[in-house]
């Protein structure tokens, strides 16, 4: 165990971390609309494409293209309006040269036609072209509101005359040609059949489970939500609900640490506070670890309880600690190991260390157990920092940061503080970074800032 | 109502909204554990200060400042450690000069100290350093793993010879002065008592709930979740279960819009698919708006079928439409109204459209429905532009796109598409937003991109 005794970069840590995840959770059937926020366990194909007719993007005219050329303002095409489709319906109407068949956005278009001319384009012979326009948008209406329509028609369309279309068949004037395939939706134009529509590893956002349920799927395979045993270690530790009496300190960490993890698609399990004692952690532990897929180990923060978490995620299994100590801070004294593909963690005490720690390799670890392959992308402002922040070069700095809007855009006003004290990171909007290999960050810089 | 033809930009137009959500739903008390993503009701203050009690923030010994002033390597100070503090128990020692106590990180400290020595910067009179160093490492060790003592130890600690502290009391050299407060915790040092701790109207985080849980808050009172009522209507529009015959498209935006409602806090209350029929879509919605605190008619993408939705927000109440129209693409014939307090939305019937719009003025709403003042920032990445967006001034253009990782960072390439289809956003990673008076953005430009 060479790496032990190194202390290693974040990223590299990291990866040697996620080297030892090698197989995905056990995969899942949930339906679609309960899906959010879950991971795709398989490849997903489009069983049918999208659309599967061809749909106009416009109100118009179905019309033949050609039929439309060389219009203009002063050398209209005239058509025949020989029927209208409507809405949800099969376009059952054949047309023949120079004829069209009103059409609404949404709508089918006919075999026989392949361009749609939009209404503003047209005039109805013998009226405005208003008329068809105001008596496309008010098909369906109650004479209980038509008295409103003079401040509820579409502000493009003056009033209208008429609140019935004229009997069909009827002429227009068409103004503008159309190209083949003008103003339509090709069948497949959103995906073909058999496209992959989403990848296995694919953490499920709102349209991903829109873009599914288009197509009809209203199961999909996701891998089972891992499960993350937490354990706090520490004589001095009390469950929240207990006084505190002299020495003794409320358990923040198991709670923090529950609160990522369902964050990042996981569930907690929180295996209490074990006092200080091998035994006790060691049994804890491993059955945490036989029952569930992670364990986290929220050290006390006494060098004797780190030193008894190494020995114990020694104990558990093969590879063991992986590596004691990431160049960062807060947070050098972490622990990442793994058992048998699980990962395991031993946290520093300080509630603002174990957060940061557990962001930067529980989380991950998290998605990767999901069979994430990209790790959802962080959420980051720019802002302008307010005053100087100190940092020693080889190790990445994380600062907990309030941001305010200021005249030129955001500023990020440090919150200093020791690790200890947890309301640091409550009075804090995200973490700067300051990194590896820079020597703190001036006043007046543009900075990242995590939102955290 | 003058607003009515105008089509605002989103800024006003979202102004204009929130305006009109006067209160904050009525609270109700959830456990603390599982307040993560609620938004308090009211102001939270420290019932007692944290910590309580004066704690160290190393392993060392707790002394009396003055009697290490001075203290050199070639000039130690010698100190009598008469005892030691045990984790999670009252420092009961009383220290008098030259007298120091054995403390581990985060013990108490007696009254009689006032600063902490770290052990690294002492000596036991007859050993080497590393000696009390190591005891402290393994108390509570088990000889059963004591043999992996020689990889296990802390980093900067060699092996010790002996796994027992010395017989108190014993005699240290002091190679380094500490000052009055030097590693040490001060009473009230993370919050003092009765500080307000979090504003009524915060978004519960990890860090939040933590926060709460150390001062012993184990309820707290938040925001009801918004119930938000969602009607799609259109002839052609389908749930998603059904075969979709000619002319006929499966509901989607129901369900993205529910993910999105799930996301901000609330609550979708899905009511269905509607005929294009005044009555019944009024009926719906007056039945929605009545049980729910907020409502959303994802209008079919017919004129006919958005002017219908507007006919319905004016029938339901005062002041109803507030505008119909958002200087936005996509999502201009969006409708923004509320009812008695209560948002009522219309959106276009383009998914990708409906999901902007909603993501515009729907999740805003749903924070302000539960209070929050300040809506939570949203994650923005940075990225180099792929190829030229063209855009014109006056309109907020939106443009999904896809990121991946570049030699120079982060590269934004668009994902054109009609905003028809909802896979121009399962395939992106984000938006980039175009701002109202530019005209398009060049290749090679960086540009934020939300995460979307």
């Amino acid at each position: 165990m060479p790496e032990f005794f190194n202390v290693l970069p974040p990223d590299e840590a990291r990866v040697l971390l996620l080297a030892q995840i090698t197989a995905v959770l056990p995969p899942e059937t949930v339906a679609t609309e309960d899906a959010l926020g879950r991971v795709t366990a398989v490849t997903i194909t489009a069983p049918h494409p999208l659309p599967p007719f061809r749909r106009s993007t416009m109100d118009g005219y179905a019309v033949r293209a050609a039929d439309t050329y060389g219009a203009s303002e002063s050398l209209p095409a005239f058509l025949h309006v020989i029927g209208e489709i409507p809405m949800g319906q099969p376009a059952n109407i054949s047309l023949q040269t120079g004829q069209a068949a009103l059409v609404h956005t949404g709508g089918m278009i006919p075999d026989t036609a392949n361009a749609v001319v939009q209404v503003e384009h047209t005039q109805m012979v013998g009226y405005r072209s208003s008329v068809i326009g105001n008596a496309l948008a008010v098909r369906g209406e109650q004479p209980a509101v038509s008295s409103k329509q003079s401040t509820t028609g579409s502000p493009q369309l003056p009033n209208y005359p008429i609140t019935q279309l004229p009997t069909l068949p009827f002429e227009i004037e068409v103004f503008k040609a159309v190209a083949v395939g003008q103003n339509v939706l090709q069948v497949g134009e959103d995906v073909t059949q058999d496209a992959e529509i989403l990848p296995a590893g694919h953490w499920l956002r709102p349209q991903d489970v829109g873009g599914l349920l288009a197509l009809g799927i209203m199961q999909v395979a996701v891998a089972r939500r891992p499960c993350v045993g937490i354990l706090a270690t520490g004589d001095e530790i009390i469950p929240p609900e207990q006084a505190a009496g002299p020495g003794q300190i409320r358990d923040i960490n198991s709670y923090t640490v529950a609160g990522m993890v369902r964050q990042a698609g996981g569930i907690p399990v929180l295996g209490g506070i074990i006092a200080d004692d091998f035994d006790a952690l060691y049994t804890a532990a491993a059955n945490l670890l036989a029952t569930g897929d992670m364990l986290v180990l929220s050290a006390g923060s006494s060098v004797s309880i780190r030193d008894m978490t190494v020995q114990v995620i020694e104990k558990l299994g093969q590879p063991g600690v992986l590596l004691h100590g990431v160049a960062t801070r807060p947070g050098k004294p972490t622990i990442v190991g793994a058992v048998a593909g699980k990962p395991v963690l031993g946290l520093p005490g300080n509630p603002v260390s174990a957060m940061i720690q557990f962001d930067m390799f529980g989380v991950p670890a998290i998605y990767r157990l999901q069979g994430v392959k990209e790790l959802p992308r962080q959420g980051v402002v720019w802002a302008r920092l307010s005053q100087n922040i100190a940092s020693e070069s080889g190790r990445e700095d994380y600062v907990p940061a309030r941001l305010e809007d200021g005249p030129e855009g955001l500023v990020a006003t440090p919150v200093f503080g020791k690790s200890n004290l947890i309301y640091t990171l409550v009075n804090a909007d995200g973490l700067i970074k300051v990194p590896l290999n820079k020597n703190g960050l001036q006043a007046g810089e543009w900075v990242h800032v995590r939102i955290f």
